[in-house]
């Protein structure tokens, strides 16, 4: 269902590691990450040409991955450079090499046709580049499709319900402000903001507002296909500009979300909580996390739910809400994409 | 290949409660089961009609059931009552709700078409209302197809070879007496006495009879399909006339079953042992639920191995000998239902 | 995948005991093992004719075994022999009775058409049975197709890689002598002598050899279709005419193996070292099957990987090397013989 000509989060940056090679199935497909000799990450499909080996239980030397079976390596582009049992070296002796990429923290992958990989189309998740902003991630493992979890984070309407005792009081819900929805360069774009309300107990909690602080809030979600949410959720100062762009007494925190497909019924999921009022206190930051994974964790058991539904009535319809616009915009966005590649 | 349009067990009436809503599969569908503000049992749909979540994992509140994920709320009658996000509720919000009856302890439910149900078509499991009885049931699950378990009761042959420690005695074979089949009123009978033989030790341990006791004893089988079996096991003094209809010098107990399809390869399996001869001391019962447990627990085992086996070759060819008469009649009777629904 | 009218190991014979029944699934199909009243062993379809259950839960009684769940027994030959319930045996009462031997300490089962069935054609692993011999062996699980494991077997280019830290000195590497292979009345032999070299580790330890002693060395596989490698390692005074055939000078152990599909993803190994020179010292028996033993697991971990990819992608292509001509020989052998089964 999930197109291939598009970068995915493969791994945390930290997960890769030179002399420990890790297999992962991402797209159904089994891939081995490792690093060469410079600290460049390497994507290779990891199922030895010659026996389907799993290469993730070889050696990494130097820049190529030996093969625990019979010892042939490869380089990072696939390409077998030996082979124990014989000088000749085949040119069919390869392994799939995928485009890969780091950034923002991330490995980054390209299951799709090489010629097309373009790191420029990387989406931009710079906040947890930037001096100015602390933040933590992980790495979750959803039991369910990719899509339940892209559907789960496009939908802030399901705050209120499911993270009751967790989130709900940042959510801003659909039918107390006009929704501004629009689509831009192949990102779907939803903004909520919320003028002059009393301050919310998350932000009192982490950004110290008074208790009785008026503020302008706001929720705005940025979809780029085929799986990324990045959520700009902030509050400042009631009238102090902020919707028209001046945050100088504003304080914001970014949810940045990266779904990658398993199998169809298995997902990784990357995402990390990213301040930029937390600097000179990192515990703000772990505690605006640990709330975040709190929540996550009550949505990683409904989507398990939705998951075993699925797999006893693949073909149960859906309704469709007001609220469900921009998921199914991100889920068309999608199909759409992946139909393109034939 | 199990019909709809009958009532099936869904639950003992301990096991459905106020606050806690419960999820069970049955016949292959997700039902939440759950109990209404004045303690009417409802089932539902366990799939929320908009995103496919559980609603078992949410909250009872009052009469209706709240989703988890988004907190839409739902009616006992499965139509949907309140969406947070929108004030419109669309006509086709709303999820399957099952006819249900709660009657001798058990809560019933039709998976059928709801015009169709019916309940003066419960079958009569009426000693367990009854002051003169005493009674203990539980739950178990089987591993193996609900057919498998439905044989298992209408086949009292394998009694001295499968239960030959724990309820061989009870066993009247066919070979040593006449059995009385008969069909009647879409039922089947199977009726075996034995008359003026020496008290099972059976028996004599629940019901007192003396070492030397002569008795009349019986076996009397009701099959009602699809999935029901009652057994009225007793003995009385030799010639006291209870086969002629008078108990007046008799101790009956009966095993009551229904069986309840999960999925082809599963099965809910609810039982009870009743007894016209504890009354004054329940730790009888207590023994006679006790033996009885064991037994299944051996049945379990057997229906499990029968199960991995059909796994292996569904097609594997079937032996039926002249003891299967009334579990061959009950297969054909569940079969020519399902199949007069189409 | 693999042919029917041939013999496979079922099991070792100290695994087949006369009152304990065991259930072993066999080439897809379910067989109970046990042993007559005479010692000899019997393999029968582990599903009673009558309702399926498995015959390995009930009992022996003489030479007969009874079913767990309604007493019917069966003879060795499959005959059903007794029916509690009714006087009259249908001659359809039966249940498959595999030909069955015992030699070389396991048990053999022709799992095709018994009428072709011929103890002369089980291949010899004789050793095991002669005095001069000393030998360990175990059964292991293979999480994978049996084909997986037969293609380890014929591939002795793997031992320096994989068996690094294990076996890796006992390998003559292809590309260092010329190796020799002939097919011969159905078998495939391969040879390979490396002459008046370095005595390796594994023979220093195992035979006494000196440290600075030479040696000619072999390792001389031949494969018997479906499922058999021998392997004849050894090592002999440089020059003393074994390769002539002159072993007075020589010290050999044999690796005898034998695998046997179960499904189409696991199999059984059985599997035993057997050694000509350690009949005054069994611990250098117990120390060469720990070698091969621990290098054996290294075998399953890669074979349980291949078959995750395969179950991946059953359809990924397959590179071939030189070293990989007797196992495409042997796996061509084995589908050769499949297809003419028809």
């Amino acid at each position: 269902m999930f197109p291939k000509n598009c970068w995915y989060v493969a791994a945390w940056d930290h997960e890769v590691r030179r002399l420990h090679p890790m297999r992962r199935i991402l797209l159904g497909a089994p891939v081995v990450l490792y690093r060469a000799s410079d600290g460049s990450p390497v994507a290779l499909e990891d199922r030895c040409c010659h026996r389907h080996a799993q290469l993730s239980r070889g050696r990494v030397r130097g820049d190529v991955i030996e093969c625990a079976y019979h010892g042939l390596r490869f380089a990072p582009d696939g390409a077998c450079v030996h082979i124990p049992s014989q000088e000749q070296i085949p040119p069919s002796a390869r392994v799939r090499s995928y485009p890969v990429a780091e950034k923002h923290h991330w490995i980054w992958i390209w299951p799709g046709d090489p010629a097309l990989a373009d790191e420029g189309r990387i989406p931009d998740f710079g906040v947890m580049d930037h001096p100015d902003w602390t933040w933590r991630g992980e790495t979750l493992q959803v039991a369910g499709n990719a899509m339940l979890a892209i559907e789960n984070l496009m939908d802030l309407s399901h705050l209120p319900a499911l993270h009751r005792t967790t989130l709900a009081d940042t959510a801003i819900p659909d039918n107390d402000i006009p929704v501004e929805y629009r689509v831009e360069d192949d990102t779907i774009r939803v903004d909520r903001w919320a003028l002059d309300t009393p301050v919310p107990p998350y932000f009192r909690l982490l950004a110290g507002f008074a208790p009785d602080a008026r503020v302008d809030r706001w929720m705005n979600t940025i979809f780029t296909p085929p799986a990324f949410v990045r959520i700009d959720i902030g509050a400042a100062e009631a009238g102090s500009g902020a919707r028209e762009g001046d945050r100088s007494k504003a304080v914001t925190t970014w949810n940045l979300n990266a779904v990658t497909p398993e199998t169809e019924s298995r997902s990784h999921y990357f995402w990390a909580q990213a301040q930029d009022f937390a600097g000179d206190d990192p515990s703000l930051s772990e505690l605006d996390f640990a709330l975040v994974h709190t929540a996550f964790e009550e949505d990683l058991a409904v989507i398990a739910g939705q998951q075993e539904n699925l797999d006893l009535d693949p073909a149960a319809p859906r309704l469709n809400l007001a609220a469900d616009r921009a998921g199914i915009q991100a889920r068309r966005m999608i199909e759409r994409m992946a139909r393109a590649e034939g």
